[in-house]
């Protein structure tokens, strides 16, 4: 029997019951754009954050003092907001000292379908191999939650899982057992040398091309840009 | 618009509610063993394949002249069955004239998930191309659904139906709209040189292996050994 902690892939939150018990660390994973958004405004400063799931809940901090929130649905900032999940909007803001809260399409419903998980932490291209260090030193069970669109799988997602899973495989410290993971891996393998060419007929990025936000896509997928790992704390985020 | 019909890939039968708007024709596949297994019968000469979902439905049939009855459950044939999904059990047997009824752990579940498909056939790598010019000849949607393993992603599954959705995006003529059938023509396109090695490290190949079922995988990821396409017709499946 394999005593090593696993390192699994579940592709979309739908999926979740199917993975649940292979997860003591979940990795909540949005590249485009949610928690590359996130792990860019901890990298400029901000606090804490707190992933919301409905606009209603993020309606009641508009007018709180130090308090900035953002909204995103189908790709495009809500009307009355005056943040979304570009990660544009958090670079170069005075952000010190302040929470930001946000809901997205799907990256802060994967981040509540993961609310019974032991420890929850951020994961995006940009963050890496920061988060892959502290992976390896939790050395638990590791489950890589994809945050899909509106539950479909999503590649991008997929191939952030399986740098994961490449990295922590290669220690030698940990298991993988499904073939999700596999796949993962082997996507990301084919497509690491070029995310933006791999990703051309993704719906994803077609989606956002037609929203003109190539840029915001190669930003996204431009990995180890911030040592920053995001980690959930009661209900928000902060910054180990 | 795009006019095109679609091909599309639903990973595992409970995932197919996301995807069965997409779905004219439904192929079903479990390459490991019971699709494999049912193209044998007929490329043997079986007349009539009744996929049926449980034990007790199989049993009503065993006793019956002219029905060969077959019961698989974790990998192996049920006991007080003659038949399992070995593939290798319906070569070289008087099969003319007779009917095969078989339940499966994973494949004849997928089956009974399409039901209400308008057009169902089977699917694997054994009749891959054959498949692949009657779809073409149909010209309509086409929705290719993995049979997984217990409801989980599966490799062997994703990389057959990676292959038709190349085959058929190659022609010009469907179109595809979703990151699964993207992955998934991926996924073969890396395989293809070796399906056996890349497989490996597959849940589902370690499962069969452990069972001393090598030989098994090996015939049942050799592609285009046979040019039967098995069709749904009412509650049984014929060959066209």
């Amino acid at each position: 029997m394999d005593l090593r902690p696993s390192v699994e892939v579940c592709f979309t939150p739908n999926l979740y019951p199917l993975h649940m018990d292979d997860a003591e660390i979940v990795v909540v994973i949005d590249v485009l754009r949610a928690t590359t958004a996130i792990c860019t405004a901890f990298h400029h400063g901000i606090d804490r954050v707190i992933p919301v799931s409905t606009l209603e809940e993020a309606i009641e901090y508009r007018n709180k003092d130090n308090y900035i929130v953002a909204a995103e649905r189908k790709g495009k900032v809500v009307e009355g907001f005056q943040y979304g999940n570009s990660p544009f909007s958090y670079i170069d803001k005075d952000l010190k000292g302040k929470t930001l809260v946000i809901t997205t399409t799907n990256g802060t419903k994967a981040f509540h379908t993961a609310k019974r998980a032991k420890q929850v932490v951020i994961g995006s291209l940009i963050n890496l191999d920061a988060l892959c260090e502290y992976l390896k030193e939790q050395h638990k069970k590791v489950l890589l939650l994809g945050s899909g669109w509106k539950n479909k799988f999503c590649l991008e997602d997929t191939i952030c899982a399986g740098a994961i899973v490449d990295q922590l495989l290669s220690t030698g410290n940990f298991s993988s057992d499904h073939d999700s993971s596999i796949a993962a891996k082997y996507l990301y393998l084919s497509a690491r040398e070029n995310y933006f060419g791999y990703l051309k007929s993704s719906s994803h990025r077609r989606r956002l091309r037609d929203l003109n936000l190539n840029e915001d896509i190669k930003y996204c997928l431009r990995p180890n840009q911030t040592n920053v790992v995001p980690v959930r704390k009661g209900n928000y985020l902060i910054k180990i």
